[in-house]
């Protein structure tokens, strides 16, 4: 009988199923109403000036190549928040949501986006549909980042646990 | 010796555990102090008018079935948001809270409310107590939506992993 | 062949991976700058005059010890919201972050804080790095509360699952 709560052994670099794939933001300032993919909920408070408590909800488009034009493959909702009062650090929770004949089912994540790091981990909380009870870790690298106008992420999404 | 990372064979249709529970939302408008169950803690942006940004903190009943006024079961504790400048959708985190003979413990629930969609599946991330490290499905479906001021959802909850 | 969907055993006093850390939250008061560790992101709403819909984001130290100026062995990032009109009463998500020589990850934790019970138990919902993939169960038990001001928790973090 298996008990769980021993350890297991999963190795990192080979997951059960593997996504890379870029997530687009362009903040909502008031004048790019048809572009902007996401709008602040909560203004920076005054704690520092790296945005501090601004609180970003948003539906963005996630893509299979670094073009914020191409098709998108999946959309990203969900939202994130600055959370550091001397550097720009984030955090976020969401969804990836896909419905294409490739993929069709959401994938869950949360954790914190360590701005400052080259790559971040977080998690992957869990799956439905083609990613039923998912788990696993999604790997952030910054790969553009213009203030808060436009940024870009590579998400590099690894399963481990998949059914 | 069991690794995780391979696949394993769970079925959508035998959840270890399986509860059906209705969920209502009374939004506070200023007036409605005695009844309200929930209230934006941020109000909508102006991208788009569909509540964009829109940030909702909730401590709402559940019901076994479809009527406000039953005696609740549990309650939920969260907070949802609206996410699409298009369309009414929505995204949330809550905790289902059990303190009752029957169950004791707590159900957390994250993911996206694809409100065009019949049903939307969100991930049961965790558990507690009665429901202990719990993982499964919740699947929404709006029973009733009277725009912002009341809504029911119904939440079908399937576990399958059950210790 | 093992069906996660059929009930395992794992026992709650058993966990694989045991740490018992303080988290201290100094709200923003608009002088305290210096030594704020959280910022009010939303207001409180006119639900009731318990901090109804209250949002806080939070960089937190984590200490071994209950001394606020004991050297922090992680941080603790993330946020939470008072949501019940009759009472103090919050829900969290956040991010562990460990960068020690002792440790190095995350620890994603979300859930309920019930605090008007001696204790209450969130989930674990995911890790990375030296907690990759963990799951598990983190207990609050409120150490001392000075209002907004301040206010200390113990976090009894155990893990059920190592990888």
């Amino acid at each position: 009988s298996f008990n769980s709560s021993h350890a297991r052994k999963i190795k990192p670099d080979k997951p059960c199923k593997h996504l890379t794939v870029y997530y687009h933001d362009i903040l909502f300032n008031g004048t790019n109403k048809a572009n902007a993919t996401s709008a602040a909920a909560a203004n920076p408070t005054q704690l520092g000036n790296t945005n501090f408590g601004m609180v970003v909800v948003f539906d963005d488009p996630i893509t299979k190549d670094q073009h914020l034009l191409s098709t998108p493959i999946a959309r990203a909702q969900g939202f994130y928040f600055y959370d550091m009062k001397t550097s720009y650090n984030a955090w976020f929770a969401y969804t990836l949501i896909f419905n294409s004949t490739e993929h069709k089912g959401t994938i869950n994540i949360m954790g914190a986006d360590m701005m400052g790091e080259t790559t971040r981990d977080l998690s992957v909380v869990g799956g439905t549909g083609d990613f039923f009870m998912a788990r696993g870790i999604a790997t952030f690298r910054t790969d553009t980042f213009e203030g808060t106008a436009y940024f870009r992420l590579q998400m590099d999404i690894k399963l481990y646990e998949c059914y």
